[in-house]
């Protein structure tokens, strides 16, 4: 077989401005091992930590870097040990690509929290515990991935707006379903972009009643929309203080550094707070006072399992709950990062492969 | 019935050194109401959040402040509805002495989480919502508390060492029953002072695996010998290191502001590390990274329900655990403040109250 050719937008440098432009590369996927199948890209969704990732927010950032871990696709060629796909199957791959298979919590199916000696081997940026290999993304014409972290995609989703469920959707939904929320919880949702907006669907869909907190009073119709009960703008402290000791589980998906105490009193007894959008310190220390005097919980945690993500998709598709999405050409991506840093994205963009392939 | 005369030490007003001086008051305490008993006084525990409270450190004493609520004593009078005592019975009193019994958490037997408009009211320094009432505790000669709030104190228990099981014990035996501690676990107790040799020796009588993490090197026997399977250093960060992800629970007992980072890396998947002895800010703010990471939590946890408070003193008579006390006469105790703040005592001051109440 051939060398693959492939296209993409990488990160060349982190510049100055730490924020990187994209632009094009060309490269060469390997072929497809027994066990791997070569993946025609379709769509890929835009997530926020793309943009700390071209950015070396989390200083391990190896370039050039080719982002891109909500990955739709079609399957073009399979090794020959593959059995879970046939050419032509609509498929999707999320944030991991491998795992050390062997830890614990990869026996469970808990890859994302590989306790292998490199961790999980992200889609893009190579493994967790970088030694310096480095793999790229989704903002390509193709990849190639082993059969066991790729994602059946159910028939009835509509597959423009499929890709932001396999990091936004399966982020929140994880936590949810850990958290045991249920008919009649009561769950707020901070921060309503691409992982909040999901959140909301996932949580009302589970039964919940569910309140969003944003800072942008202008949030609050799309809220609502979205199945949101009440709709709490986090500066109007009254609102705030009306409802402590209100939630049993409060989500919070802001990506940058923010001071968590505010939420904390919200929380009822044995509430807890969880922050999946944060991959580093809270702006303040927290105060135990507050924690202990209603045995409350923070806790952190990070997209899903395979088979977990595989459960978030067919829930989906059973619930009718898609993401809204904004579909673009890659040649506007660097535009589509500046806006998302503003936050004017309603609420993931969405790359519509088909530009690329045009691309000479 | 005549007033009740008694005599007590307390801090008449918070001292410029932030250590004020206790020294002896004599007042009244009300005759015991239709529910209440008379309770003389033998023995009382000296805790570090007495010294907390006398310094204004929580920033609500009300003056005087007469600390104490670990005690141990004897019926004396009780009211007309009083049916759990007779006069002669030891009991016990802990750190409250009522709550709303209203409220979801009261009505679960969890008053130490009251969510009733002042919360519970503490044995000493009057409800947990300041009101400007107070109460006085147990460096005294007798008190008269409502007999839900009085705890039974089993036969078989040495009533001179007794006194430490009504909070360093509840405080320690809460936590580690709510995470489920059990044959085979792994727990750290951080800080062997009052609450972390309790929870040493209550951790292992579960069949926990129990690490102690010290700053001092010269605990190493003293946690050895009340069961510790293993002892850390904590500045020894070779040590630290080679323990990451190696514990379900850590429990955290030291009463003053720290660094909660160092421990987090500790934790297992999943794993919460639960701090007990400090009601304060942290120092430093939790990187989200560790926790999201492995899906730690990080929670507070507060003494315990009158109904545990009980079964901790079963567990501690069926499991032949006693506090290690040195009885002091009350003369002493600005001294014993010294010592405790200078983390000098093994492990807990206990007031032998005869000595008050031979003084004129």
């Amino acid at each position: 077989m051939p060398p693959i050719k492939a296209k993409g937008y990488a990160a060349k440098e982190a510049l100055l401005d730490r924020l990187s432009r994209l632009s094009r590369i060309d490269f060469e996927r390997e072929e497809p091992k027994d066990d791997q199948v070569l993946i025609d890209i379709l769509y890929c969704g835009v997530c926020h930590s793309d943009l700390h990732q071209v950015r070396n927010d989390w200083g391990n950032t190896v370039y050039p870097c080719l982002p891109g871990h909500e990955i739709i696709g079609k399957v073009v060629t399979k090794g020959k040990a593959v059995t879970k796909f046939e050419i032509g199957d609509t498929v999707g791959v999320g944030c991991m690509i491998d795992s050390c298979g062997q830890c614990g919590s990869c026996r469970e199916g808990l890859e994302q929290y590989c306790e292998g000696p490199k961790s999980w081997t992200a889609t893009y940026n190579g493994p967790m515990k970088p030694d310096g290999t480095n793999t790229f993304g989704g903002y390509s014409t193709s990849i190639v991935v082993k059969e066991s972290f790729v994602l059946k995609i159910p028939q009835t989703l509509d597959i423009k707006a499929t890709a932001p469920i396999l990091c936004a959707g399966i982020t929140t939904y994880s936590p949810l379903k850990f958290w045991k929320v249920k008919e009649g919880s009561k769950v707020a949702i901070v921060g309503l972009g691409g992982l909040g907006h999901m959140g909301v669907m996932l949580a009302t869909a589970m039964g919940a009643q569910v309140t969003v907190i944003t800072t942008s009073e202008e949030k609050r119709q799309e809220a609502q929309a979205l199945g949101a009960k009440e709709v709490l703008v986090s500066e109007d402290s009254d609102a705030m203080s009306k409802h402590e000791l209100a939630f049993d589980l409060i989500l919070i998906t802001i990506p940058d550094k923010f001071d968590v105490t505010p939420y904390i009193s919200l929380l009822k007894r044995d509430g807890a707070l969880v922050t999946v959008g944060l991959l580093g310190p809270y702006k303040n220390p927290l105060n135990n006072m507050e924690l202990a005097m209603h045995r409350r919980t923070v806790a952190g945690s990070i997209i899903g399992g395979i088979q977990e993500t595989q459960e978030v998709l067919e829930f989906c598709a059973q619930h009718s709950i898609l993401p809204q999405v904004e579909l673009i050409p890659i040649q506007d991506i660097n535009q589509a990062f500046e806006r998302m840093k503003k936050e004017e994205v309603r609420f993931r963009y969405v790359i519509d492969m088909q530009s690329l392939k045009k691309e000479q």
